[in-house]
Formats: structure tokens, C-alpha cells, sequence
């Protein structure tokens, strides 16, 4: 047969290892079930991995150009086509570069203003990154003082927004990655979102372990070749996981 | 309670017309315990709804910016997403405003020179479109004739490439659309694109009728605002249907 051949034809019993990947998540499933109200406006927040090349002149809601190619696209495409005649909202806000102290420099136009339901935030790799490629001088320490003020800012001005806060993410293999400049420096920032979760009431995505049990199944190249910035496959995972806290909100 | 509220708490006996609406496909969830074999190449071709956005510089295979924003770049995402360690290549090499001829003129470097051992084709609503407010002079039969000779040199240069063809569809009450300039004469090229799907041994996705059911859901609006291009939700429904055809092949 040619090297390219179409569907395996080795029966169900022999094929344990070669079953595609399918990671479990505990929330995702209830998605055929459950029911979400109407007018509910999603909002993503975060850098370049949020922003995936987003147009910036689309900032309507709902607009394939103004979300991006990445986990945001996607996850609000499953959104919208799940959930018709709900007149869900989806906008991305996530800027190229970004770290909390430039979040927090445009929150007012872009999330305070649109007055998100549920407020969805990845940020963090740039904060330490930037202190190895670019001389930014801030510490983990001074990630946790900018997040929590910013998080403090839109509890008082959104009490009722309810709050996704996922973990930044490195892969070691990544193109673009020294790990040990990484490491264990990055964890404090990884712990710290965390932490920041728990404090502000937040569904947490642990991203890193999703990242870490994806490169069993496939290396760094396939899911994050750079190590920062995912692959279709990786937004994929990503935007699974993220739909997955979705309907952790929703299960509340 | 709030305009926005988050989640109905009627229990689920009473929700019944408040589902989310699942289109049933037929193939498609065997997604999860069939397997694909390693290296296979999906070539996505067609006019503005398969182009969607895309970049044509980024013309590698899997660029998320390369397969554009809508259905194209949705179906790659959950085959890439799904499907690790299979080195599964796709491209998309839609271009706007094409019909069967302009792909013939170009079938070459975006279509055998790629080598697609899975090409899907959505192609025929230009040819319509452009006779009425283009003043472009071929007939359905032009539209037959053109896709047949398409097809026939296909099956030539590759013999063993599965095909895909997907019906061109409209939505009568799109912003862009006038209803009895359209019908009955589009019908036929629908019927052809079917009956092109006949002859040649494709799997056919019905896109008419998908986006018939879709809009007792929702409106026109929600799901292909100008009757022709797909909102995001529009795209979920295309990709979907089109991953259950890419799933007919894989249990063929």
C-alpha cells in the first residue's frame, strides 16, 4: 500500500496504543446537557497567545477576525454553534506582549467597558520572559502586586463577572526556550496564578499539566513549537480546556 | 435576577425546548475510537467561505492563519487537535470569489502539486451569484460541464485521492439576497454539485439542508447574515458536518 494509506484496518482489540488523544475533562461532556441563559457576554483577556493574530479594527462581538486563530476562536466557535438563540457575546481583548501592568493600562475600554459575565484571563509568560529577552525589571512578586490589584479593580466594578484565570505555560523542547533560564524561576509565576484563582474565586486551568501529559502523546513541535505559542492542535487542547471551565461556571 | 443570569436552574425534565441544539451526524462520533493513518494530506478547496481570511503568504501546511477563520480552519483544528502523532497535513487554498473554471485555472500548484490523498471541494455559488450581479454568462450546465472536466483530470493525475463535495448553499433572507432572482435556478446547480458527487465516488455534504434546519433555531442572522458567508456559528455547523464526511471516509 502507498505510504499514505487511509484507515487502519487492524480490529478495535489491537489498537490500545494508536487510539487518538482524548484527554478527559470533567465538565466538557455536560455541554450536550445543559442550558445556559440568555445574553451572556464572554470576554478573553490575555497576550499573544490570547491574541493569535486577532484584527483589532473587528472588536464587535462574535466577528472570526476579531477572535483570532487560537483557543479563543475556537473556543467561541463551539460556543456559538452549541448554543444558538442564546445571543452569547464572545470578544477577545488579548494583546501581543502583554503583561498585567498593560492589562491594567487598558482595563477600562477593554474589559470594565464591556462588562463581561465571564471574564477569562491567561497572562504571565511575558511578565518573565521579558525580565531574560527584554530587561523588564518586575519579579514574580511584583506579577502577584499587579494581578491582584487588577483583579481587585474589576471585582469592584464587576461584582457579579465570574472569573476564569489560567496558567501561564512553557514547553522546555520549544524552539524559542533556554529552560534553564526558565527554571524554577517560572513556577512562582505558575503558582501564583494559581493562588490568584483561589483568592478571586476563579475556575483555574491548570494549562501546564494539560501541555505536559499532551507531549506523551506528541512532542513539543506538534503542540507549541516555539514552546510559548501553540499550534492549531494546541489551541485545540487549549480551547477544550477552556470550554471545559466554561461549564464549570455553568455547573455552579 | 440580572438580564444576564448564568445558568437556568430549571431541572432538566422541563428544559426540553431549551436544549442545545446537537445536529445529529452520522460518522462523526466515531471520531473518538477510530484511528487514521499516518501522513495523510486534506486539501480544502474552494471560494470565499473556504478562503475565509486567509493569509496567502502562509500557504504551509496546518498555519492557523493559512486555513483562514471558518470551517476550514475549525475541521483542521479538531483533526489536528484530535489526531496526534498521525502527522496529519492540511492546507486550504480557497480564494474568493471563485467559481469551477478559476479553480481549473489554478489547479495545478493549488491542487496536483499538493497531492491530496483527501480533497474536499465546496464550489458553485459564484457561479451563480456572479450571472446575476456580475454579468458573468455561464449557465448551470456551464457550471456541469466545467466541474466535470475539473474531476475528470483529478481522477487522472490521482487516482487514489478521496474526494469530498460539499453542496453550494444559500440562505433566502441574507442581507445580500434576493430570493426570486436566486431560486428556482440555483436548485440546479445544487443538483448538480450532488450529482457530481455521484459520478465521481465523493462523499456529498448536504449544506442546504443543514442550514435548513439550523434556522428554526435561530435566524439567518445567527447563522450566515448575508446569506452566503457563514458567521462563526455557521462555520461550527459546516465543520462539523464536514469532519462527519471525513469520518464517512476514514469507516469506508
Amino acid at each position: 500500500m502507498n505510504r499514505r494509506t487511509f484507515i487502519s484496518t487492524t480490529s478495535f482489540a489491537g489498537m490500545g496504543a494508536m487510539l487518538p488523544f482524548v484527554p478527559t475533562f470533567k465538565y466538557l461532556n455536560q455541554m450536550e446537557i445543559t442550558d445556559i441563559l440568555e445574553n451572556l457576554v464572554v470576554l478573553f483577556q490575555g497576550d499573544s497567545i490570547t491574541d493569535a493574530g486577532r484584527h483589532r479594527a473587528a472588536y464587535y462581538a462574535n466577528q472570526p477576525n476579531g477572535l483570532g486563530q487560537g483557543y479563543a476562536l475556537h473556543a467561541a466557535t463551539n460556543l456559538l454553534g452549541k448554543f444558538p438563540a442564546r445571543n452569547l457575546k464572545v470578544y477577545n481583548r488579548g494583546i501581543s506582549g502583554n503583561k498585567v501592568f498593560e492589562l491594567a493600562n487598558r482595563w477600562e475600554e477593554d474589559c470594565l467597558m464591556i462588562k463581561p459575565d465571564i471574564l477569562s484571563i491567561l497572562i504571565g509568560v511575558n511578565d518573565f520572559w521579558h525580565t531574560i529577552d527584554f530587561n523588564y525589571k518586575g519579579t514574580s512578586k511584583t506579577y502577584e502586586t499587579d494581578y491582584k490589584k487588577l483583579l481587585e479593580r474589576t471585582k469592584k466594578a464587576l461584582p457579579n463577572t465570574k472569573l476564569i484565570i489560567a496558567e501561564p505555560f512553557v514547553l522546555k523542547d520549544g524552539t524559542a526556550i533556554k529552560p534553564e533560564k526558565w527554571f524554577p524561576t517560572f513556577k512562582e509565576y505558575q503558582e501564583t496564578s494559581k493562588k490568584m484563582a483561589k483568592e478571586y474565586d476563579a475556575v483555574f486551568i491548570p494549562y501546564q499539566s494539560i501541555f505536559d501529559e499532551a507531549i506523551k502523546h506528541a512532542p513539543t513541535s506538534y503542540w507549541c513549537p516555539d514552546g510559548v505559542h501553540p499550534s492549531m492542535a494546541g489551541s485545540y487542547l487549549m480551547a477544550m480546556a477552556w470550554l471545559d471551565a466554561f461549564m464549570e461556571i455553568a455547573a455552579q
